[in-house]
């Protein structure tokens, strides 16, 4: 639902909203969220995205990749960047359950295409992570292959809606000295006479105590000031991932995945050292079949001297995604007695 | 000078500014601009950094490159990338003049250097630009070898300070709406108990109308509307420089560079696609020389769990170069009719 | 012309050479070289490719670059990754004279088109060098505007066909301890019962003396031992350019471009530290307007799965045009009494 | 051990080989194959190294990675590209099993540093494959995590040497039509009149059959001709780890990393669309701390003017482990009856 219109924080949006203000609004993208937590030291969980309702193997999704900065442990992204397409759902867990959520993906592709490996190559899984280690036991490796399996399901089933805040894999996450969490919002962008959306989700683990910014206001200094807490540093990372119906090519998913950048400067990050900043825009607009009878593929790019209200769109989704993850967030105790406060307590 | 104190403008800095608030903080640092002007179309100039006050070119400065966007025709940046160094100084100046710019750098090159292309290769000359053509009849081709030579001739002669807004490079480019230009600012940062200095200067030329915001301000919807004017479309681009005395390695150099993103945006803008947005680091903490007796050569790279600071410090002195190119910027008319007002005559 | 069938020389290739065996093979593509040569110290020159003969500014070619090796001074390429266009002719020339060759080009696109720097933004000028400086007294900048401008006006009125060797841009170039220059060659690519061309045009002046290998035979051990010259150090560059009429998209241009190492590797580069290895393609296929009255511009992308054929054609033309460089190159005695042998002195 | 004097082929080497002629020549680097196999149709395993025998999280690797062919799934490399370090052992495995290895490799670090993930952040474990789906029931998911760590415990305990061929990450592999696998081979080269090794390891499994060349001699042709078998694609891929002792820089160690493009070349891949071609550099002779009292860290890095020779050295270390790869691996049948002929039986 990203910012309730009651929230009373302001984003200087200038493109309206989709219907649910969720990344789900694109046509066809899926997510649901596993929460996992044992009311202490466990804090964790699954977030799963899936690009479309349909074949992804053998039907991609173009897309692109930013490392805005690469202090992460995401996989798949290589190969993302060299082909310009996504052929499985995007996993969003904790950093060291990306084997695990990768093994579990894995095996969820076997399942569904049994060329792979055999008739075909091999499969390029999509996992990515932030560390959630200040709130949960990370070392207990909490998340097994069934939260994946059915944080995948759940998104098949029922995932054209789904909850922000202390879920799925943002369970554990903090962000500006706060809690953050899962965030998500969209933006609608009239083309050539036709409404298409640009959504986006986030897993927001960024950012230094004191430091946020809503809408211009430095609301951070104000909140630290009431805390009396001491600096805490730039640790975590952020997950973002855009999603347009808009037919854009790889180049251009690329340049749409570096703006995010952007929206992280508007919530108040500098990109701190040791956040592993990551950007994935997907277009369900340009479709790549696994199988072609034919060499040459049609697909459409857009004119990139119009393409600055798909950047201004993206900048916003995913700007007010952050935020929302940080507004829907509860205040979450956990691992070593460690709190972080959910937004709304300081609203 | 920065932004001075009484401005009025406020811009939620951490960091101590230099002595001069100017790039030329930075020991060794020397800058020049030269203003070409005839009173109705012709708005342009050129703009010299010396990385230092020897022999450059066999006294190399570590440097690392950012293409935040790529809409640019700067020359020299993919040796800068791969060497990881910088060899001659600075030209900003306008698009269509780059090759002027390059061919006097050159000569100048050669003129103190008689290796050059005998006893050792070539040179590699970092000449950057703008458009300038919104002020500037940029067709007329109005920088000669002569403004190129003057400039660096000042930047070693007098070199320590130097005019901000629109001068030099700077004369004839627009930023947010208002009138654009040469901008610097500097920073203080302890490292190791000793303080050092992290400075940037900035030729602005970015942003659509109505998008400037000041220490989250949202000053640019005001002005727009006292001037009833139309929204311009984010042409343009801006030229980054950042020095250093600390000392970095490339890859931190890089790094540094691409945090610059996060200071446009926090002047408004999200990264247009007319823009081309390129960042360069230097620091002369790391000299690199072009001929060695041994193979193995000391350096310093700092410890990159504490290079917060400098990242902050830097995105800090490019946000406020941003700014004070715009507020020092005098109202401008030019080529066409144009005029671009100066940021003072609404505050 | 490429390697003539009675060179006595065999490069293992697996497809079939074009017409002329030349880059301009590719419907459209046309080159001339202008040599510049005083029998003494100066051994330069230019040369010209257009992408096409129609308005190249207002319908860009689509194109990708890789930067094997950065060290390399050439203008354009920045612009031509973040857009995936080419919009001017590119020239090829001495290092030194890149400025001189970018103010002649930028002249050439200003008198042709009036939209420039008023109506629309700036032009992205692509120049590429590679140092003559072992032949040519490249220090005297003996490359004058004229001499780009003949080579563009050659191009357009006679480009079809062109000669190699030690001629235009390759006019003092040295190759692997040899004569180097200019060489090109041509593949055809049977696509979906289509006949398409994969065309290359080099200009060589890379590796050192000793290394040159041709087809697998180690020639250039035996050459260096009849010339009981010293071994030379690994200077020098290549540019590399790559024409096809196959509709690539500019993600499939960059990885063709890409390729070219194998064909340098198939030569006996090693990739030497000093050499600056460029290489750019772009397809007559997939063409952009500058102006487009629709957001959404078809285009066509070739399938990866299939897109093996035209690597392997592109590292075929780019290696025999190497080759083809050295077979075409006349010994030529240049600056400081250098003399760089023919490579058929040798056969 | 590499290519065995009397094995009759001739590389053309330039430099020396090390004592043991293995990466493991590399003072500290260790390695070890786990070789899983049924006698049917599976036919997998893993490879580990040890970058040195001491705390590898706390005291890091100095590295740079090159991305040839970005068609892999390799996990880890977004991070030593940012941050210029390795910080675990390597693995090398089968395509569908990274998720598994990491999970194992995972725990391995947990085990032995108690600060991650709650002192300090997460860990980058570095996980490469290739797709050995055409000897091995890949879908079978047959690597187990005890593997995994098998294959650590004996590099930590025996890895002074080690088997090349159809073992470890190998056993399954296929290169140029032929059996691929483990192999390796070390160079060494004198700097500032020390002894200094550069070493190499791959995981062969690239190139189409027929394009297999050693030493110039195109031998493939020959083979293929005897085995009247019908051309396959250029499936598969190559994970080439390079080590050093010799201090290089970061940047320095991704520009020897792209140099294997040339090795790959010598044995006669064009760079095919499938081959997931990824190389790795690390260099032992410059460790990071993971904590530094110290704000700066010192350094060294190599004179690039005289690096051709460790790019030489690394060429051909690379070239000599992929041949030595296939030499020593013997005919493998596997999975849908499937086989695959070692090198030898064709000599």
């Amino acid at each position: 639902m990203g910012l309730p219109k009651d929230s009373g924080l302001e984003l200087h949006s200038k493109w309206q909203r989709g219907k649910l203000n969720l990344i789900t609004d694109v046509p066809g993208v899926k997510v649901a969220n596993v929460t996992i937590q044992d009311g202490a030291e466990i804090n964790t969980g699954v977030t799963a995205i899936l690009p479309h309702t349909g074949d992804i193997f053998h039907d991609k999704v173009m897309a692109g990749v930013s490392v805005i900065n690469g202090f992460g442990k995401s996989l798949g992204l290589v190969q993302v960047e060299e082909l310009g397409t996504i052929e499985t759902p995007i996993i969003m867990t904790n950093t060291l359950s990306v084997g695990t959520a990768a093994e579990a993906l894995t095996e969820y592709m076997l399942e569904r295409n049994d060329d792979i490996g055999v008739k075909t190559g091999t499969v390029n899984c999509l996992v990515t992570e932030c560390n959630d280690g200040r709130l949960n036991d990370i070392r207990g490796l909490h998340v097994k292959k069934e939260h994946v399996r059915e944080a995948l399901s759940k998104a098949e089933a029922d995932g054209d809606t789904f909850e922000e805040g202390a879920v799925g894999g943002g369970t554990g996450m903090c962000c500006l000295g706060l809690k953050g969490g899962i965030g998500s919002s969209s933006r609608i962008v009239k083309v050539d006479d036709r409404d298409y959306t640009v959504g986006a989700i986030v897993m927001s683990n960024f950012g230094g105590s004191g430091n946020l910014v809503i809408g211009g206001d430095h609301i951070g200094k104000r909140i630290r000031e009431r805390m009396a807490a001491e600096d805490k540093k730039d640790l975590g990372s952020i997950i973002m991932i855009i999603a347009t119906d808009i037919p854009l090519s790889d180049r251009q998913l690329k340049r749409v995945a570096k703006r995010s950048s952007i929206a992280l400067g508007r919530c108040g990050s500098y990109l701190g050292n040791g956040s592993g900043d990551i950007a994935v825009a997907f277009s369900t607009g340009n479709r790549v079949p696994h199988y072609s009878d034919k060499s040459l593929i049609d697909i459409k790019m857009y004119d990139d001297e119009k393409i600055d209200r798909v950047f201004e769109a993206a900048v916003e989704a995913v700007e007010e995604s952050v935020i929302s993850s940080m507004y829907h967030a509860e205040t979450t105790k956990g691992v070593r007695g460690n709190i972080y406060y959910g937004l709304r307590e300081f609203l």
